[in-house]
This record gives C-alpha cells, sequence and structure tokens, in this order.
C-alpha cells in the first residue's frame, strides 16, 4: 500500500494521474491540497487570508470560524469531489471523505500559536489549527479491503468532534506511522525537489535522509514544510518518498522512476 | 432501520436532533439538504442561480458547471461537515459523504429538461441534473454494520463519473427501496404538513396514503416535490412516513410522537 499526496495547485493534472493510477498494480490513500483554490475563493467571498509567521519561522494559516468555512468548502467539498469524479472516469472507485468523516483523522486543537510580527511575539489562542494525532486505521482498511480508494483531505477533527485544519503534509506522516507503510508519493507543481527554488535544472535527483536538515534549512514556505513532514515520515517507519511533477503525462509512473525526487 | 431526512434551512437545529439521534435505539442513515446555504453562498459568489419550470409545473433548478461548483462547495463541504461535526460533539461516529463517494447514490443525467416561459416550450440540453436510479446498498450496509452514522447529500454520481445534481426526496425513496426501508422521518421549517401553507394551525396530523394525490394537487414548490416523493417511497414499500419540526426541541421524538404528520 502506498500513500499519493497530491498537491493543490491549479495545474495539477488529475487527468494524468488517474490514468497513472488505474494502472498501478498496488492499494492507494490519496490525500490532497486545494490551497490555489481556497485562495481563490476565500477572496471572492471577500474572507481574507491571514496568515502568521512563528518566531521560528514557520508559516501558517490563521483559521478563523470563516476561514475554516471556506477551507471546508474547498478542501472537502469542491476540490474534494471533483478529484472523486475524475477518478470514476477513470474507473476507480474512489470514495471521498475528510478528516473528520468517521474520525478518520483524528487530532489536538493548539493551545496558542505564536506569532511574530515586526519583531514583537503575540500569542494567539483562537485559530482552529492543530495536528493529526492519530488515524483511524480500521475505517480504512475496511475501505480498501473492499476495494474502494480512499480521496482523503482537511479538516481534521479533534476527539469533542471539532472541526481544525492541519497540515496534510505532518498528517500523511502520522498515516503512514499508523498503517505501516513505507512508500509516499508526493506530486506537486515542480519536477521534483529544487536546490534552488524556481530553477528547473536545480533538480536534486536523489537525497538521503540523513541530508535533509540541511535542504531544511535552505528552504522556506511551503517547501519546508512538506521536508519536516518527510522528515517525520521517516522517523515513523517510511523508506522511500518520491517527489514528482503533477502536471506532467504519466507522473506517478515518471516519479517512480525517479525522474523527480527519490528520497531514502 | 430508519432514514433521517432533514431540510436545508438555516432554522434547522441540529444540536437538537443530534440529541434525540443519540437517545434513537435504531440505526440511521441521514439525508440532508443545504438549499438556504447555497442561496447564500451563491448570490456572494455572484453565481446567478435559474430555476426552470416545466410545463407540468415542477420547478427545478438549472445546473450549470457553476452552479454545480457552488451545490458541491456548500452541500457536500460545507454543511455535511457541519453536521458531521455537531453529531461528533454528541457522540455518534458520523461519517459525511456525497452521492459520488464510493458510488453510493448511481444516477442517470436527464438528456433534456423542458421549460415553459411566458408560454413557451425551450428544450435545455446542459443541465447537470438527473435521478438516483440505484444505491450502493453494500457501501451504507458495511458502514452501518461497523458502527458509521452515513451522512448523505448530493451531488449524485452517474457510472461515467459525472456529478449530477438529483432531488433529495426522490434519492431517498430509491434509497428506501434499495435498502428495504419502511420507514422514514423527514424534519424541515415546519410543524408538520400544513394544508395551508403558512397557517401553522392547519396542521395535518394523520394522512393515508390513499389521501396523498389530493395533497399534492393543492400544493406546490418544495412541498409538492416532498409529496412526490414521499408517494414514490411508498410504491417502493415504505410503511410510514413521519413529518415534524427540525426547529424544535426533540424533532424525532416529538415527530415520531405525532406531533406532526404521519403518513400511512
Amino acid at each position: 500500500m502506498v500513500i499519493l499526496k497530491v498537491g493543490g495547485g491549479k495545474a495539477i493534472n488529475w487527468e494524468y494521474i488517474a490514468t497513472d493510477l488505474k494502472a498501478l498494480q498496488e492499494d492507494v490513500i490519496i490525500v490532497h491540497g486545494a490551497n490555489a483554490y481556497a485562495s481563490e475563493i476565500a477572496e471572492k467571498l471577500g474572507v481574507k487570508e491571514t496568515f502568521i509567521m512563528s518566531p521560528s519561522g514557520h508559516t501558517s494559516r490563521y483559521t478563523d470560524d470563516q476561514a475554516m468555512d471556506v477551507l471546508t468548502m474547498t478542501y472537502a467539498g469542491l476540490i474534494n469531489k471533483k478529484i472523486v469524479s475524475v477518478l470514476r472516469q477513470h474507473g476507480i472507485n474512489a470514495l471521498g471523505m475528510c478528516g473528520a468523516d468517521g474520525g478518520v483523522w483524528m487530532g489536538k486543537k493548539k493551545d496558542a500559536i505564536l506569532s511574530e510580527e515586526n519583531g514583537k511575539v503575540k500569542v494567539i489562542r483562537d485559530s482552529l489549527t492543530g495536528n493529526v494525532t492519530s488515524v483511524n486505521r480500521d475505517l480504512i482498511m475496511l475501505l480498501v479491503h473492499h476495494g474502494y480508494t480512499p480521496v482523503i483531505t482537511i479538516p481534521a477533527v479533534t476527539p469533542e468532534g471539532e472541526l481544525i485544519n492541519v497540515d496534510n503534509d505532518r498528517a500523511v506522516a502520522v498515516m503512514a506511522r499508523d498503517l505501516a507503510i513505507q512508500r509516499i508519493i508526493i506530486l506537486f507543481e515542480a519536477p521534483g525537489f529544487l536546490a534552488d527554488k524556481g530553477d528547473d535544472s536545480s533538480r536534486v535527483a536523489r537525497m538521503k535522509i540523513s541530508e535533509i536538515n540541511t535542504y531544511i534549512q535552505a528552504t522556506d514556505g511551503r517547501m519546508r514544510k512538506k521536508l519536516l513532514g518527510i522528515k517525520e515520515a521517516f522517523t515513523f517507519g517510511v523508506q522511500e518518498v518520491c517527489l514528482g511533477d503533477g502536471r506532467k503525462k504519466h507522473p506517478i509512473i515518471n516519479t517512480l522512476e525517479g525522474k523527480g525526487t527519490i528520497i531514502q
């Protein structure tokens, strides 16, 4: 079994992904983003997106009730069901769900987030953000054993039933741990991990997990988060993470063949 | 096993519904609307809602791609997950899905819809509307037997994987048929079926199914559709449909006790 994590950019081609998935001889659990669409819908709805920079340099979304509504409608509604539709068009028995459904992604809300603005540190207590702490293994296995392909996205849910925004990449790591999965495929809008962001020729074809800290230091933003999630996944027993281009034909096959970045 | 259908009005109180559900000694499949929220979001997004009046007097939503996006994000995203959250807060192991997920509501798209405007009949071919023709019984039973409460809404899906807008009330009828369910509870924003729309004192406490055609003739709009769905459900073997107020405390208990309308 393999986890396929697909980014939420608009250039991701789900037709190509579905074609490759249909050919893959392995059970797959899909996790997806919807970031670009959420930003667009937030803007149309007049909901201001606020991002928080922590003192340690992490950027995260400030998720108040309105922001949570936008995330829920975009990730768990619009994009999740569009993906299910494309996969079903290709004969894959896709079943979309968010982390709250059947408690598939159980999480803990953060009590407080530190935010640094102009050198001043603020404590934010009302953001609906947190981390996935465990996965409903039984539900995922039940679905997979009966021939369904789970397609999972945010929000996750607390034991008290509250919807929380979580980092998809870290959720993937916890899922790999709880399902004892050894390989993760990550597709996004780049040919692989780029040593020099924006320069496609700087693609790192192979990375040893022992080198990942060096790369984490050298990156920022979403890619930094992704690498942190990957690092966590390895501490949980994952053996291989393959990064590749979700925009081009045969995204999965090419990525598995090493045309992106393979981390071992 | 019972189907609980809940309307999509803003005055529906899911806290009350969850409290009653928790006390109910029976497996429940929930189907819900989100009509009022979809209209609000369509307006905010600047998506014009268009309704079609058929020559036989039925009103239906003209569902182009944009309208389908609004329905998907509102019904399958925002409202479905809010309901899942409230139910989980009350200790119910809710699992939200739309009709496309796992092919739970398989349907057929209408080739053409007739629309009458100012006495002229037009043929509309590009509306993404249709009917549920069968239900994935195995998936629903799998979930219910493992302790999950399915929470289902539009869109449904065609065998070719296309998302389609369907009438929830008729979907409930087909679900009752395919799951051999004998009782349906319907909650909405009224004390029961009102002989005189808008006059709460005209509540019909009991209706014989043999009388339903008379009432269908006398109603219009959403209530007419609801009655047509109920009539269909009875032809499929349903024995009892209980209508009641989703706004008041103990909505399910009161409805089952006959404080709304019982159709037999």
